[in-house]
């Protein structure tokens, strides 16, 4: 199951809604639900479809695996109706074109980002640490700097050195602490894309200083296009690639191969991290970049105006153009 | 104004309230500002008052001035009042002893730590680096892991080097970025104690990776008690101490002195981190440890079930007992 956040234009201003792919259409799962709902004689289809299905990805989230099967429900009976809108009368179908894809949780209850590609480490670390082959490390970004495809990223004025990083993000899903790693991918409700803008001159600095990074990582995390489901995914075995294209229409690869394995699973990721803490819906645990996944490990960098399409095979691609702010 | 995020028992579960206190008092602010508003003849006053000074610290942050002038309202007309309850038949006043003191803002939007007092990092660190003294770095912490005044900590198990840090909490009231340092302070709310409980053994090995820190900080973070607003303090002059007592009763002085100045001011914080970010209501930004603030650099260690105060003169003392778990 692919889903996704967007925005759709209405006269009392925008309106989010979380969709289901199916054929290239995104069906509205809040209002299939109360479709469904309705066709079952259900007495209040509307307010049932807002408690199990909400139009809010969090709250979608929070709701666990009975709005996933809402969303099976909506993936089975809605492309067959005949119906436009659902029973409150919001449309059961959208194009994606036609709509504003968001980040697919659009304000996660938090962001950490890991480092658990080695190729990654060992090109821009060079030596790599003993205690990064013993634990999952992480730093903590910033989850009200986040957008979606399609979206401009500002670049803060303090860096001339624009950089991006290919990684895969896991959305958990359910709330837990002390999480044996064997049951951990239980709690990931999907994956997406996440391209993790790097001010690599900010960062280089500040991270002299043993704490972070903060401000070269801060001012933008893209995630998108899907929140896509374990089921649909084989990460390890997928192709990825990174294009850039120029404002003069020249497009150009940076790096393409295969995802590869993490030296530490998600499993072990979620096991370390919820041994003292509690992880909750909505928190985005990010892999660390894919090994070559950014132009500091190939000699590359971004310059004003240049779109980046980052890539991976059942996740899709998600792209963003990088201006000067 | 001192004001505290409290819960009261109720036969539908622990209700969470604001309040001022007066006197040592605790006016609950949501029920007598519809008091106020009451007596003023106001047709609909606990909406009103639902709307202007809402019962969850974060919800009243969010409502910027009008929630103060609100908390105003209340000191100045509710201590003289003759009932017990406001219109909605809320309790008007309570004893801080007879209720579960949280911390300030439960639940932040988000928290950054910064390293802002010179003698903490010349202990800590040994050589400081140029970088500490040209800009205000920080590392985020975990605004899921949560605890007020009184509270248990329960210290992890891959940990036995247990520590403190005696730290103050710049708590964000108003949304903002391109903030310029003149007039950042007015975005702080107010300020309160930061407990940045540390397993210093886990720090120091997950640092090695040059990312964090996290599961050496992330599992506990104390506040409180109250929030404090910036025109009671003078923290610069302001006496401080940490004193630990153990579960054989005895108390030991483990540090105390004065805060002094921070090497990049509050304003100079806000406006390094707004620079390409937006601040929220409700975002805490702890002001790094104050010099000799914490047991690394006295060389003492935290034991099962000791007792920690930490006090700053206008803060208030902040108590809290750690246990294995």
């Amino acid at each position: 199951m692919r889903l996704a956040s967007f925005a759709v234009e209405t006269p009392v201003g925008p309106a989010r809604r979380v969709g289901v792919e199916h054929e290239g259409e995104l069906l509205d799962v809040n209002a299939g639900y109360a479709y469904v709902l309705a066709m079952d004689g259900e007495a209040a289809p509307v307010d049932l479809a807002e408690t199990i299905a909400p139009a809010s990805m969090i709250d979608f989230l929070r709701r666990g695996q009975r709005a996933f099967d809402a969303a099976e429900e909506v993936l089975e009976w809605v492309p067959d109706a005949d119906a436009e809108t659902g029973p409150g009368g919001a449309r059961l179908r959208y194009d994606p074109t036609e709509v504003d894809l968001l980040a697919p949780v659009p304000r996660p209850n938090s962001l950490r980002d890991y480092m658990a590609f080695e190729e990654h480490v060992a090109n821009t670390l060079g030596d790599i640490p003993d205690v990064w082959y013993d634990r999952p490390v992480c730093y903590k970004g910033n989850a009200d700097q986040v957008v979606g495809d399609g979206d401009v990223v500002e670049w803060p004025p303090y860096s001339t050195l624009w950089d991006i990083e290919l990684e895969i993000g896991a959305v958990i899903g359910q709330r837990g602490t002390g999480i044996d790693a064997d049951e951990a991918e239980e709690y990931v409700a999907g994956y997406t894309l996440f391209n993790d803008f790097s001010a690599r001159d900010e960062q280089g600095e500040e991270m002299d200083a043993q704490l972070g990074p903060a401000r070269g990582k801060d001012f933008a995390n893209a995630f998108g296009p899907y929140l896509v489901t374990p089921d649909e995914l084989d990460l390890p075995n997928a192709d990825f690639s990174v294009e850039v294209t120029g404002e003069d229409g020249e497009t150009e690869v940076w790096s393409e191969g295969t995802v590869g394995e993490m030296e530490h699973s998600w499993g072990e990721i979620i096991e370390h991290t919820a041994e003292a803490e509690t992880l909750y819906p909505g928190d985005v645990l990010g892999s660390g970049t894919v090994g070559t996944g950014c132009g500091l490990e190939i000699g590359e960098f971004l310059d004003d105006g240049d779109t980046v399409s980052i890539s991976i095979e059942g996740l899709g691609t998600l792209t963003n153009t990088v201006v000067e702010s």
